[in-house]
């Protein structure tokens, strides 16, 4: 399957006029989009919405922490450009996921009386997007969406795909649609007013990308982290841009969720499960999977005969990012983080499947995992 | 744009094996899906369902009303075919069409362990398809739903189309996706137990199909009505088929409701006015467009030509079926009813347009009706 994701990875961003300015361009027919990345994006907003010809009313939804700093920048350049744009502010964090969230955005939409023409701006990270989404996916059977995510993690990952949902006391994003934005606009400035911790669990996904298809990409990584971590605006646009190709090459081919699109998940079975049992918002998603995919490659070495060299170069760009790599359980946590695993909606027929690295690269999925080499990695996470 | 319409109609459904029987074709490319019309269909949900190969577990939604007389044997057809059907009883009537009803049905299906592979049948009138199929439209982002029409006005109207949904207290409908059924079961056996007003409202939306497109079905409903209302299986399973055939080809015809799908409000203007200011469930919505097509008929002999024959020909048999065909209003009354036509969602720039005949079978769209013209068809109403 390396040929396959080589092939589809082929096309390149286009470098934009100003420095640190990118633009990935989506293709999934009529809807294709794009993904203009660089500092100031913010600014366009209104102008590139204009230029997507949508209907005057738009809501901008954003939450209290990103809505204080951003929300007026959005609003008055949606306004400039002619658009008439109302803001509603939600409460940050994961809770907001929920289903009478989305029910309160319904209604405030209808009571400014957006039309199937009006749009929605989904204003912050990935919280922000997948109920805005959602919201759009919804409102009168279906209205445009555009999405300025403010956090590194949801301009890698959650602007790209389709997703879009919200929490059941049951379970994370069991309720929701695929919903394409029309346009996605990636300020790296805004960046800088993002916390240190937010930021580097981005760069896991960043990494990521480069395990899974993109040796290169992970030698920039190792190269530039220091670049990255000071908000270098080139440095950041090429790896946010590279990203946000290959998740977007990958989707692409894969739609429907069959098959290749299983490679997104690398480090991610251990990573929910830490998430799960250590009770959602201890461990930031990026922390989580930093350890997951320090196993995954763990097994990898065992499995797929990754080079031992290459596990180490992986553990070292992590740990050199400030993200964990050590995961110290009891026995009943084991137990837990197991039985989470199994648990997991990517599960079929109640077998634990991986996606393992044959090398920086080159990924397979739907790897079987014997139980004692699952815990002989275990133990090994304990020691670091 | 007759010719068009014309010509997207010439198939014509296939009739079955056994006396009564139809089969009509939605073709909606990989969204493509069959209705099945005929008495007993019911028993064949597993059988059906089979050879969609659509997963083991599944979830019947019901309304207490239906589901005392019919969940049994559906959950036995299913059964019997090898599959573990979930009957999930939800309130009779409107109320239920509500995001609390919506967020209860996912926690049942998400404690159900209902997987991506599982299905929802939709077992009702159109409350219920519309608030099942929205579950399934957004349950783990899309689950394929099966619908078991109950009512001749489901079996005819909301089983095609693919819109789902639930109300908003802003308005009806409001929050929804387009999710296309796997496979609709009309079940005309079915009807025997349905009320007498609910047949005759269902009736009012056969009769649209022969004013807006198919002057031959029109002259069938003239002569065969007296069957109809006896629940003649052969004669039901040709009109339903025929409707079920027409709203099809111009769904089909026009998936994003840009144009030719607006010919499916005829009466619609008026009916939607008359719901909205009269209370919700004092008049079926059957009983409202039958006013309103009434209405739009003596419109359309002012404005667009239709002879006058034809529209006492219109008249005449929305009173042969027992539906109203005059409507009393006190001056407060027109006022509420003319300032809710303004209001309906399918207004744009506050002009109100109607669906108009030139003559049976044959109808133009987005008409402008002369507030003094509205004013005397309103006044002749009030007379009969």
């Amino acid at each position: 399957m390396r040929g396959r994701v080589a092939e589809i990875l082929a096309s390149r961003s286009r470098p934009g006029k100003l420095r640190g300015m990118r633009t990935v361009a989506v293709e999934l027919g009529e809807r294709s989009y794009s993904i203009q990345i660089g500092p100031g994006r913010l600014a366009a907003l209104g102008a590139e919405c204009a230029r997507l010809k949508l209907g005057r009313r738009c809501a901008i939804l954003t939450d209290a922490n990103v809505g204080r700093r951003y929300a007026r920048p959005a609003a008055a350049s949606l306004a400039a450009a002619g658009f008439e744009p109302l803001t509603v502010t939600l409460p940050a964090g994961e809770s907001a996921k929920s289903l009478k969230t989305f029910a309160a955005c319904h209604d405030q939409l209808a009571a400014a009386r957006l039309e199937r023409k009006s749009f929605v701006v989904a204003l912050g990270g990935g919280v922000m997007g997948d109920l805005a989404g959602f919201v759009a996916a919804t409102y009168l059977r279906g209205i445009p969406f555009v999405q300025v995510p403010t956090t590194l993690l949801a301009q890698v990952d959650s602007s790209v795909g389709g997703k879009t949902g919200v929490n059941l006391r049951a379970g994370k994003n069991l309720v929701g649609s695929f919903h394409q934005p029309r346009l996605v606009l990636a300020d790296l400035a805004v960046l800088r007013t993002l916390p240190s911790r937010e930021l580097r669990a981005g760069l896991a996904e960043v990494i990521k990308y480069g395990i899974i298809s993109d040796a290169a990409l992970f030698r920039r990584l190792e190269r530039e982290l220091p670049r990255l971590l000071k908000l270098d605006a080139g440095a950041l646009a090429a790896v946010v841009a590279r990203s946000c190709e290959i998740k977007a090459a990958v989707v692409t081919a894969d739609e429907t969720e069959s098959g290749l699109r299983k490679i997104l998940n690398f480090g991610h079975t251990l990573g929910h499960a830490i998430e799960a049992t250590a009770g959602y918002g201890r461990w930031l998603h990026g922390e989580a999977i930093s350890v997951g995919q320090v196993a995954a490659a763990r097994l990898s070495a065992r499995l797929t005969g990754m080079p031992a060299g290459e596990v180490e170069r992986v553990q070292r760009l992590f740990a050199a990012a400030g993200l964990p790599v050590t995961l110290k359980l009891t026995r009943a946590q084991r137990t837990r983080l197991l039985a989470a695993m199994r648990l997991d909606k990517k599960v079929s027929g109640g077998e634990v499947r991986f996606v393992l690295a044959r090398r920086l690269g080159e990924v397979v999925w739907d790897q079987p995992v014997p139980e004692p080499v699952l815990h002989e990695v275990l133990d090994s996470l304990a020691g670091g």
